[in-house]
């Protein structure tokens, strides 16, 4: 039978969603929950990786078991399993051909940023922290620059190991659903002043068909370029153009950055 | 000069407030950061202990300093210094007789239950997470028998080394703030439906003029017990009058309790 599960984590204690060896990961402790509760050792395939510090409010995993567990069953044993940081929101039967990562037709992410003067101690994990003058309607004019078809190189992850780029795009997919290549489908792309604290807390929302490694935390820190004042909005354009990692702003922290859902 | 601190902290990760050798405590923390910041060796008074895993919104702490250092530059240096889980919410020049923990008249804590189904990963280090049927009037009605001036015995921790009661509830004042004694006097106990995800937390508020150690997990404990109907609201008082720990309900987890205000 294949499983579609929902996940809600925590991603501050954990070394990402990849399996490691020595390390906590939610797909580990995920596979881990599984092997406990019907004995079967496989390994769940999430809609894709998130790095280490990211949270998710949905991400999407799917895995084939032999066990004829209840829906309903192997919901409740898994949230009485796994370690409050991680929750399962749902536990569904679905079609055999279902794959997490390769049926995605679109994936949302948010960032969120506390801008009041102290960040209580109960956010300080599930934001970016930045007490400074932002110029918010600039921040909205660059964001929307983004939206459409692109080659989102100049915000990817750059790994000198690796000898191209094109290999880079393949190798560096944390947020990447449909292989390789850096041209990527931005469907929204937007900041409002929401989410917990409201008034207090900046929230960048994308929609797009995937993503390049770090390439959310990319966007981000080069829009609050632009919000401090240091890019003009219409800079974001010939950013894209350049095709250069280093064109692009400084990579915004992992722990500001939510998986918000999974579209199939 | 006499200094009055304000801070709230998430204390998941601490050993409590006192300082502990070998162990990070809020009260350690804090030392150490006034020492970097001024270079005196000192050992900040919280207004009560709080344990591990307990939380604050308003702790307050008194400390005498020598260094002339303005108010708003020792307020910015201490939230540079400390961790994000530790945050100082003001510090104020006070009178020299101020003491944070002599000078109380009465303080506040709040308990959180969870009552939804599935709870968010980003609430668990916050609440105590609990999908079990409730009756809160029940529960509304045992909490407001423990209002006025009642000897707490019941609801203090049992320490089986100590030899009395009496030096029992001496010794053990984590969140005792008048010295020996098991009288304190409870101004307001009640149960309401708010706190984050409103309609799904469920608050316990106590004003008192100081509390035992344990006392509020004690009392939290026992009202659940009535709120599953295991106890009658009016066994409250009957529990008060055996002045024995074994007669109220089980210590109900560190994790949904905050201190939530000190009155001077």
């Amino acid at each position: 039978m294949n499983w579609k599960l929902k996940l809600a984590y925590d991603g501050t204690d954990f070394h990402g969603w990849q399996v490691q060896p020595g390390h906590p990961t939610i797909q580990g402790i995920l596979a881990d929950a599984i092997e406990r509760i019907v004995g079967e050792r496989v390994l769940p395939q999430g809609s894709g990786r998130t790095d280490a510090g990211v949270h998710a409010l949905a991400q999407v995993a799917s895995v084939h078991l032999n066990a004829p567990i209840p829906p309903a069953n192997l919901h409740r044993a898994l949230n009485r399993t796994l370690p409050g940081a991680i929750r399962v929101l749902s536990a569904d039967h679905v079609r055999a051909e279902f794959h997490a990562r390769h049926s995605v037709t679109a994936k949302t992410y948010e960032y969120r940023i506390f801008r009041g003067e102290i960040c209580p101690p109960w956010l300080a994990r599930y934001v970016f922290a930045l007490n400074w003058p932002l110029q918010i309607e600039a921040m909205r004019d660059a964001a929307a620059l983004v939206v459409g078809e692109h080659d989102f190189t100049s915000f990817a992850a750059s790994d000198p190991d690796l000898a191209t780029r094109r290999e880079q795009a393949f190798h560096a997919d944390a947020e990447d659903n449909d292989g390789p290549g850096s041209v990527r489908h931005i469907f929204a792309s937007e900041f409002s002043v929401d989410g917990p604290e409201a008034g207090q807390t900046l929230v960048y929302r994308v929609r797009g068909s995937g993503f390049l490694h770090h390439m959310v935390r990319n966007l981000v820190g080069t829009f609050l370029d632009v919000g401090r004042g240091r890019l003009a909005p219409e800079d974001i354009s010939a950013i894209l153009a350049q095709r250069e990692r280093s064109a692009a702003g400084a990579t915004a922290p992992a722990c500001g950055l939510f998986l918000e859902g999974v579209e199939y």
